[in-house]
């Protein structure tokens, strides 16, 4: 409830009368309230009908409660096309599967996966997602072309794999070419895969390229006991504390999983501030384990949520991730009142803009960037209307998302898509998974 | 694939050009197949076309799997109430939250907050339930109503409460007015809440009503620590070992939830062939702990899955059981292979219809029962099309669910409910809501 004009504001979408989750100050809903967004801003947020709005559009959101979009800070869009490929397989045997397969894709082809990866984030209520994959010029250009908003990083692999070299370099053309683009929705970081997979002299070279750069990080840290067991093997260190003392944490850092993490390490993550994803759905379905989440949260660590890759998990409905994380932390730390709603909505929304390291998403707030979404509760499985935010969580789902609203641009109406044609996407990846599967 | 008549089969309902999930057999999917119905039995399964089916509707499988109905073996319609109500509290505070407003329920309440229940549930593909509450003629009314299968039982609580002979009663009205009732529909158990709310005396008056009518029995077994600790306290043993000396594992018996069992209540309760309801939502929820479901699974006992009630999940989707199932079972044991996607659809399936000792349901067989649904498989999230049988599981969702037949009656055409008017049912329910809570 803020910036209550007097005068009339000039917007170009009113969202009236809906149940606002502005997600600032805590999960708290309010009914009857109104939303302005001008350009790509959000230029009021107040009780329905307070602000004098003159809008060019209206949207009405009786029954719709008004949310932050969902951030989901750690998935590899290119590999949806591997969606039901190697299930029920650990984590090495699963990515040992997928990689030969992974060398026959295409620039057109990640192009084509990455845009039915993002029609399916949007359709779920997603506004923004960090990925770290191959070909990421594609991706970029399907972040471009959706309208949604992406943190997008070169995954590098180099520890005698071929072509090390290329990758950083790569990296470096999609930071010049595409960081700060397509209208200042995307940020590109630096994306050294994990210690498994990078050797020191190779993260060296890494931490060179972000130095000169200014890049952020996007990293795998501590998903599983094998990785922890085999660095400690060769350095003698936790994940964590290895990376640390090559003082990759000094920058900042987005860690995907961190399953496997000591009250050490937990210790590090918070002194040096480093965004920690959180992926239960992937964590549980290559048998990673589950994180800390609670005694990480507890100690003050930035937490995201993420969906990790279709093909370990397999959808991109942040909903799931949210509904899974507040379940099965109170089994796990057999506390009922461990992660509760609205500690995991904070997460998939506040929490994520923190861990990105952009803070103007993340809110509902007068002054954000414009990333809106309506959810419907008006669907049986939300009677009664009782607790609004738990139903979200518990009941409610990604397909109960009705419009998506992305940097002020409407990208979904009434489940349908603007920016995206559906029976394209659909047909192009059957066609290229009959080629490469 | 069986019964390829060579001549002309009149039929009701032909389903055209599906991919077929019998669920005989294993878990496999078969494409182009189709499905006659003929009254409400099943009366042909068969490669599409090979069969002349003469049918007065013919329902277009294309892009959808043709799968048996889900079986929720363990819920609490009346209850779909207090959704959202008392979260995030562990069992024995949630129990005392609720004790009171339940009081203030009516059967006519009972009936309206059934039909929700049970329309949500159709319309996530569920086609028999089990339930145990009070006020249980109300709900076998929107049973019939309906058109849905279910397996009903009067909760009977009984250790130093008030009318615990009047429970016993109405369990045995029950059984007289409507087993067997709905056109055969529905059976009636009975349903001992739990070894923590009835006393040895009032389990035996239990027995008593069993042994003279021939029910089965319906009963929560060590769902929580508390209730395993305070049996041991009281009789010395766990509460599958007190109700084996009771005699009443000798009856055929539906024991939910069994989370907290060790290694002999497991072999007990194999060799007595208990069928065993899992409620992974619930079990969470409520901070109850994770059955040890794959141990139960390997020792052969009966397994069956279940939502709860939807004030402890909060939501009846069963395929949401599935997934969580499915994915919690490999972080908890460590194995990527622990309950795949085929041994989940077979609990929430077969493995339902044997927990129920209801065989004619349960797969798609010429012959069995029609309760049949359908999925689309069209959506984003199940391309490209790969293991289809995983995606369901791992991807797809109630939501997905397209037509609905219980019974050789269409109730769900294109997420069009024909039984069940939900805008009425919404508005009576919420308006019980604000009246009682």
């Amino acid at each position: 409830m803020n910036n209550m004009a007097e005068d009339t504001i000039k917007a170009d979408i009113l969202i009236k009368n809906g149940y606002l989750l502005s997600m600032n100050k805590g999960p708290k809903v309010i009914k009857h309230c109104d939303v302005a967004i001008k350009g790509n801003r959000i230029a009021m947020v107040g009780p329905t009908g307070q602000g004098q709005v003159d809008a060019s559009r209206v949207i009405d959101a009786k029954y719709k409660v008004i949310m932050p979009g969902l951030i989901n800070c750690h998935t590899h869009c290119g590999m949806t096309i591997f969606r039901g490929v190697a299930n029920d397989l650990p984590l090495m045997d699963w990515l040992q599967t997928l990689w030969p397969l992974e060398d026959k894709l295409t620039q057109e082809m990640v192009y084509w996966i990455s845009l039915l990866s993002i029609a399916e984030m949007i359709k779920s209520g997603t506004t923004t997602f960090a990925d770290m994959y191959f070909h990421m010029d594609a991706t970029a250009r399907a972040v471009e072309d959706s309208g949604i908003r992406a943190v997008l990083a070169r995954g590098l692999q180099g520890a005698g794999y071929d072509m090390q070299d290329i990758r950083i370099r790569e990296n470096r053309e999609l930071y010049d070419k595409w960081h700060g683009g397509a209208g200042g929705r995307i940020k590109v970081m630096a994306g050294p895969h994990a210690v498994y997979t990078c050797s020191e002299e190779y993260i060296k070279a890494v931490l060179d390229l972000v130095d000169k750069t200014g890049m952020e990080i996007h990293i795998h840290v501590s998903e599983t006991q094998d990785e922890v067991r085999q660095c400690k093997n060769t350095t003698g260190m936790t994940p964590v504390a290895y990376l640390n003392k090559l003082g990759l944490l000094d920058r900042p850092v987005v860690a995907a999983h961190c399953v496997h993490v000591t009250r050490e390490d937990m210790e590090i993550l918070r002194e040096k501030d480093v965004g920690v994803v959180y992926n239960p759905s992937s964590n549980c379905k290559l048998a990673s384990g589950f994180a800390p989440v609670v005694d990480m949260q507890r100690l003050g660590i930035t937490i995201g949520l993420g969906t990790d890759g279709a093909s370990s998990n397999n959808n991109l409905d942040m909903f799931r991730e949210i509904r899974l994380a507040s379940l099965i932390n109170k089994a796990v730390y057999k506390d009922a009142t461990a992660l509760p709603a609205g500690t995991v909505l904070s997460m998939a929304t506040l929490g994520g803009s923190q861990v990105l390291n952009w803070p103007d998403i993340g809110t509902v707030e007068q002054g954000k960037l414009a990333d809106i979404i309506l959810i419907d509760i008006d669907g049986l499985h939300f009677y009664p209307l009782s607790d609004i935010k738990t139903h979200l969580v518990y009941s409610g789902g990604g397909r109960d998302v009705s419009t998506v609203i992305i940097d002020g641009q409407v990208v979904m109406d009434n489940g349908v898509l603007s920016t995206i044609d559906e029976e394209e996407v659909k047909h192009r990846v059957q066609k290229y998974f009959k080629a490469i599967v």
